[in-house]
């Protein structure tokens, strides 16, 4: 279901061989030689993999699966990160030379997508019936014998109930221009148009605060064919959902939210429709996933009262609404769906994330956590879902960190922190000089300050060391020196910095002390762990787990479901079930209130040490306290 | 349920002694005294009654019922004409001096409403149950511990399931403003919206070609509270429905003819919102009457293959449609519903005269009949309806006569003919110098020159007599002489006139008897006739008989409905009960396409001549023949 299917055939000079390597779930292929290690090649065609280090063996990130085909021998390097899982066929892409032809799969935690906006998620089966669908038939003719108004000849025809009334107003020229025959398009019992090929589309949206994902849906093969993202347009009205908030009760506030959300949407549309060489009007749905506040700019609805508290949204429930009420464009006769939401702060993007990872029927408990300014955290089985809703701030995101930044060019996005020369090693983004640090290279940082003991369980950045250094009265420790960074001014991380990562990092823990309690559940029977979102996507697990931000879970799988909330968008629209799966998680939830918790302060306070209060909910991490090897969490 | 309701208070000079008369159904009273005979009383205080003969006592037209009080006793001129009807406290008004305060009803026929737009009908009993229903309730604030979204909250607090899309985008504010209480406004199980106080409106809207009328309706009581009528502005594009048609195949026709419409009534909607001084955002429901032709432009749909055969209209069930889909200027989130039709030339209008008439559960025959450019007759009980169209062209509506005009200020509306003299009596609307002559004043002029023999049955209009003369080469009888007419011109019906008229009245009684004949049923088991729509108001049906444009039939009452697809409308409108009967009658009538029977040519070229081939199908004309005594007939 992937749509990237494209053969490489760049050349370059002087190799003894050419192997052929082909990268799944890619589709992409590619040809080298013995002399060039897979990292090299990757780099060298575009395939954007982690590696850290620059491809020294230190970092541990490039790793790959080499599903067929000969290969160097693993080297002493890979003997120590990977261990057992060498086995498996896992390899440091860095370490590995081809000898033969090759197929490869990259694990998606080592696909580097940073800079970009996260796009892809994963995709499980999913029947293929789509809720708008399309049926060939050829009418009888009007007689004098046989007067049936064209509606009811065409409903009689078709075993249909109603006709869209703007469609209808086309309907009687459109008909007899195409002899009474064609490709019927129709949704549930309403005929929503007429096509002479058997052609029709839909699109997936996931309107994100920041971005925009669209996906082209063929609702014939139910293929996603193409995507399309840009930022949310609505940034210039703020950054965050309280901003926007704030925004909609100026003057036509709300007005000018809405109007410029439809039409940065209708602008992915035109570009996805452009490319596929189609017109809008073969788009008869978009399906939307989004926060309540996103979902509510959608519609039109007032956001303010999501704002204050009790935190009331206008609507939860799911939304069909005719696209032209929206001024979407797509065919005038097709529908906007909105998933549905839980709560003010548990958005039709969670329901999303919980359709991509296709749990709702499993016995086993499963925690999913989507990391942002907000934090959704969900915890359940088969029988019974919770979910809360933390407001962790901006800090995670780079946000009020003294060189923090957004994940774009020049943000340092990876952080290893040797844990005996205390030496920093970091990736920044587009490969330029580092102009700050973002969210998911903070996260590293203080992981490796925390391990290297530059930082105690308490936060305390320690006095004196390597790369420690006190900046306009403030201590620091210095990831990036001077000639390194493009402002030719060091960047680090200041004491100040390591006590907001412990106030956000502390409010996600507590969220999810509070849904294992209410729950009932002990950690060990939590089996998988589902991260979501761009920001999450991003994020190192095991540093996350390090700094207590993500609970230390030794029988629980983590699994990253890239952009689960775009992904469960199309899921609902390629099929009725995950549609009707979609209502039947929104009702099935229960929303705790965190703010009338009581005991979510203690849990709170609890959680601000690294990685806890108390060590002995946090086993593997004590465990690589004691050795120093960070590969115990490397299953993450 | 009838509006007007004033008392109006003109005194005049030198009465001996006043009394109060009061005039029903008009709701109207006034005082005179008894040396004014109560025909000269009406016309002081605007009460239009018929009068062709300007109460000289030879029309007849006069009739009026004393329901209470005492007056001069009957004269012989009255036991002449009323006869029998005198027990029944009939009289004729320019005979009738009031005694003491009295009572009266006008019947309808005898009500003048000519060279206005007929905006009244007949209203029986009707269940005040709308569809657009209106509910006082408090409703729980939010809370930390009920976070339910307003949308919840308030479906839940309503037993409700919907809420209007547009009115959910305004409803948080709103419903806080109002501190969550207030009077709800509902249709089936979708709230619209919430009022503070109990005040919610409908409209119903006759859609003719020609005319608009547009009743305000209180859904809270079910009254008609007001009534605003114009000319259809869709006339600057065509007179009759075929030009209309026509129109619509030009550039952007269909969108004229459409937008000109909507604009028309949303005028007549200003209007009324204005007298009853409301805004128009207190409207929640339009529903439409009308022909097929204007339902579908009222709805932008093509009309041009309505227009040739095999006669297709885009659709004819009834539809309803957000108003805001529409551009009609009453609530957004209100609806548009047009009534049910039956086939290109059986239109909505026709099934709100069925209603009006209120038949559809009587055992016993009825003939329906509504007499235009177009005419409609629907024959059937409650077991099965059979309808036919015919079109008869315009010559009844005085198209295509010498000096036929429309029915405005200055037509002679009313010819009666001295059978033994044969000198013309005539009315004029407005009581100005004769213009021309409209369709009412043709069909009495050519029935009272067959029964004075001023034609024969064959329509030839004999060669000398009195008002007998050539012009321009054509024989004419002469009706308004010269110095009588505005162009000092002579007015009267040339032969090619009548010939016109035979071939007009001929479709509709070849109608008629294709009708009776599928049905089955003999004339005398018609036990009632329905006189519908504008047209059909202003004739004189003993006029129409005489001529065979409407059957003898002697067991039938005729019954003048006045605008019944308006009053349909509204029935439509104040009770849902109404409303499905309107679906139901258009489920059960049959429609038999007359351009496919070949009887009706051959039944067509016997009705040509005056009454009919067969004579004895027009036993009661037979005597007025024979008699030359017209109220043989005066019980239509
Ligand atoms: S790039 Fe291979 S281990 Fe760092
Ligand atoms: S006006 Fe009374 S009979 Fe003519």
């Amino acid at each position: 279901r992937l749509p990237i299917k494209e053969t490489v055939e760049i050349r370059f000079g002087k190799l003894d061989k050419e192997f052929k390597i082909r990268i799944e779930p890619l589709h992409v292929e590619f040809k080298t030689g013995k002399e060039r290690n897979l990292l090299d090649a990757f780099l060298t065609h575009g395939i954007e993999i982690e590696s850290i280090c620059g491809g020294n063996g230190i970092c541990g990130k490039c790793i790959i699966r080499v599903e067929r085909g000969q290969t160097s021998l693993p080297t002493e390097i890979e003997r120590k990160i990977l261990g057992k899982r060498l086995e498996k066929k896992y390899r440091l892409a860095c370490q590995t030379y081809p000898l033969s032809d090759l197929v490869i799969t990259i694990p998606l935690s080592s696909m580097r997508k940073r800079g970009k906006i996260l796009e892809w998620g994963i995709m499980s089966e999913v029947d293929i019936n789509p809720e708008v669908k399309c049926r060939y038939v050829e009418l009888q003719r009007p007689t004098l014998e046989d007067q049936r108004p064209d509606e009811d000849r065409i409903l009689d025809g078709l075993s249909l109930k109603t006709i869209d009334y703007q469609f209808l107003t086309q309907l009687s020229k459109r008909i007899r221009s195409m002899s009474w025959k064609g490709f019927f398009i129709y949704r549930d019992e309403e005929l929503l148009g007429v096509e002479e090929e058997k052609r029709i589309y839909g699109v997936a949206v996931d309107i994100g605060t920041t971005t925009i994902v669209a996906y082209l849906v063929d609702l014939i093969t139910g293929n996603i064919v193409k995507v399309k993202s840009d930022y949310n347009p609505q940034i210039s009205f703020g950054e965050d959902v309280i901003s926007r908030i704030e925004f909609s009760l100026k003057e036509k506030g709300l007005l000018k939210l809405h109007e410029t959300l439809i039409d940065g949407i209708n602008q992915l549309i035109q570009k996805l429709c452009k490319e596929e060489g189609i017109t809008p009007d073969r788009i008869y749905q978009i399906n939307c996933a989004g926060n309540t506040v996103m979902l509510s700019t959608l519609l039109r609805t007032p956001i303010e009262f999501i704002g204050k508290t009790p935190f009331i949204p206008p609507f939860t429930k799911s939304k069909e609404v005719k696209s032209r009420e929206l001024k979407v464009s797509i065919n005038r006769a097709g529908y906007v769906y909105t998933l549905p939401s839980v709560s003010g702060y548990i958005g039709g993007d969670v329901i999303g994330d919980i359709l991509t990872a296709n749990v709702i029927n499993e016995r086993e408990y499963f925690f999913l956590i989507d990391i942002g300014t907000n934090g959704e955290l969900v915890l359940g089985n088969s029988e019974r879902i919770l979910s809360v809703s933390c407001a962790a701030g901006p800090a995670l995101e780079g946000m009020g960190i003294k060189y923090g930044m957004r994940g774009t060019v020049g943000a340092i996005e990876r952080v290893y922190v040797d844990p005996y020369s205390w030496k920093p090693y970091y990736r920044v983004i587009g490969g330029v000089k580092a102009r700050g640090i973002c969210g998911s290279g903070l996260i590293d940082a203080v992981a490796g300050m925390y391990v290297a003991g530059i930082i105690n369980g308490g936060g305390r950045l320690i006095e004196k060391g390597y790369n420690i250094k006190e900046v306009e009265g403030e201590r620091m420790y210095v990831i990036a020196h001077k000639e390194e960074t493009d402002m030719g001014e060091e960047i680090g991380i200041i004491q100040r910095d390591v006590r907001n990562v412990q106030l956000a990092k502390a409010a996600f823990y507590a969220g999810y002390k509070i849904l294992i309690e209410s729950m009932g559940v002990k950690p060990e029977d939590i089996k998988k762990i589902y991260i979501a979102g761009a920001f999450g996507n991003y994020i190192s697990a095991s540093s996350a787990v390090l700094i207590g931000l993500l609970p230390d879970l030794p029988n629980a799988k983590v699994i990253s479901i890239g952009n689960g909330a775009g992904m469960g968008a199309c899921r609902t629209l390629i099929s009725i079930k995950e549609k009707e799966l979609a209502e039947e998680i929104a009702d099935k939830i229960e929303y705790i209130e965190l703010s009338s918790e009581k005991k979510f302060y203690k849990e709170f306070v609890k959680a601000t040490q690294f990685p806890h209060e108390n060590l002995e909910e946090f086993p593997r991490v004590k465990k690589v306290l004691e050795t120093k090897n960070i590969s115990i969490l490397e299953k993450y």
